[in-house]
């Protein structure tokens, strides 16, 4: 047996996410079945994070442990090939040692969360940012998200089907940052809740159109309640984009 | 009669391009169609510029007279509200005098091409640029590419399908910039040849991977013949991004 590490960029507009489910299309099941149709071999694929349907991913890590004899650079070129037409593709691929694992060896995970800040509807974004028509102000966003560095209890941005077995988290980074008529907010943490940077997102939009002020974003964090959250910030903006090692 | 000076963005996969045809939709039906379901009006849509099937736009320029008395923002609002679920936005609407015409008052037309340049196929960008295996030096391109600057015969760069009355244009700029493995082409002119902008860049391609030197690009635009066209790229990494007036 080889462990191979796989980094996977994909476009989650067709999936039900990154998990194989029984009723739909997942990344992990056409990455799964590609690599069935190059080996022969039945595999289970290991990811750094689970993306819900509609979540993107510029640079997933991953590993799978493969018998037959192959060369990394042979394995991602027949991948790609057996990929099509699914929207996934293979960027690099490299052997690793056995004890390597892309969720339990990971010690950071990234994202990027688009908004669009415009009224128009999207067009070449569509299905690829949040378009949010009232105006933003994004410094405000970047100044309140700063409450949410550090240790916390993050109860109020997780979902409640969350697996986690804590809700007490270290956030690393949350910067907003605006470019044009584009936001990103940045989130890095060694991991996350299920729904936390969708939930966090959504709470920011709602300071950077007023709805909420600083204090706002305190107090439900503070609340510890899903019930205190504010908005949860649909999948289309999120993109998963770097897993540490 | 109010003339409307339309700000339009589309992804043209969907279409068969911009201009109305029998055979397929076409951005140019889709806008005239929803200007019809607001005022009821038949009306004839100009543009800055008609772009092929594939082709894309963040700021198409383009006018239409309507009788029915609209507020700019109104009648942005109705078209974008009509125009879904096509790809297409209206971005920005403005009354200007009845002898401003998008096509004949324009003055330069600028045009950025997309190349994604690695080895696995596109996700979230297929579609959306030109994908090139082979390693690219873009910078050879970018020098390559000034000496088809200034005013030159474009014939060796043109459609045969191409309507112009001559194939001397003046080229104003001609940027190829590396952004990691993405990398612009930036085309500007008062106007452009049919294929122009593709048949530049698929040469550029040529030097990029070093299959043509610098003297061979010059030897193509001397050559003025469509036969001495190295390659033409395809239209999905073209994008219409401004008409100035």
């Amino acid at each position: 047996m080889t462990r191979f590490r796989l980094t996977v960029e994909f476009d989650g507009r067709p999936f039900m996410g990154w998990q194989r489910q029984a009723h739909g299309p997942s990344v992990q099941q056409a990455i799964e079945d590609a690599v069935h149709a190059v080996t022969g071999e039945d595999v289970v694929l290991h990811a750094a994070g689970r993306t819900d349907a509609g979540v993107h991913a510029t640079a997933m890590a991953a590993h799978v442990d493969i018998a037959k004899a192959i060369a990394p650079f042979r394995l991602m070129e027949a991948l790609n090939a057996k990929l099509k037409p699914n929207p996934v593709a293979i960027l690099a691929c490299e052997t690793v040692p056995e004890d390597w694992h892309a969720r339990f060896s990971c010690i950071g995970r990234r994202y990027i969360y688009r908004i669009i800040n415009r009224r128009p509807p999207l067009t070449l974004d569509a299905g690829r940012a949040w378009r949010i028509a009232a105006p933003l102000d994004a410094d405000s966003m970047h100044d309140a998200a700063q409450a949410l560095i550090g240790l916390h209890d993050f109860t109020t941005f997780r979902s409640v089907h969350c697996q986690s077995a804590s809700p007490v988290k270290t956030l690393d980074r949350l910067d907003v940052r605006r470019m044009g008529d584009a936001i990103e907010v940045e989130a890095a943490a060694r991991s996350f809740l299920h729904h936390q940077v969708r939930s966090m997102v959504g709470c920011l939009a709602l300071v950077g159109r007023g709805q909420w002020n600083a204090a706002d974003l305190v107090a439900a964090r503070d609340a510890r309640d899903r019930a205190a959250l504010g908005l949860n910030a649909p999948p289309e903006g999120l993109y998963f984009v770097e897993a540490r090692y």
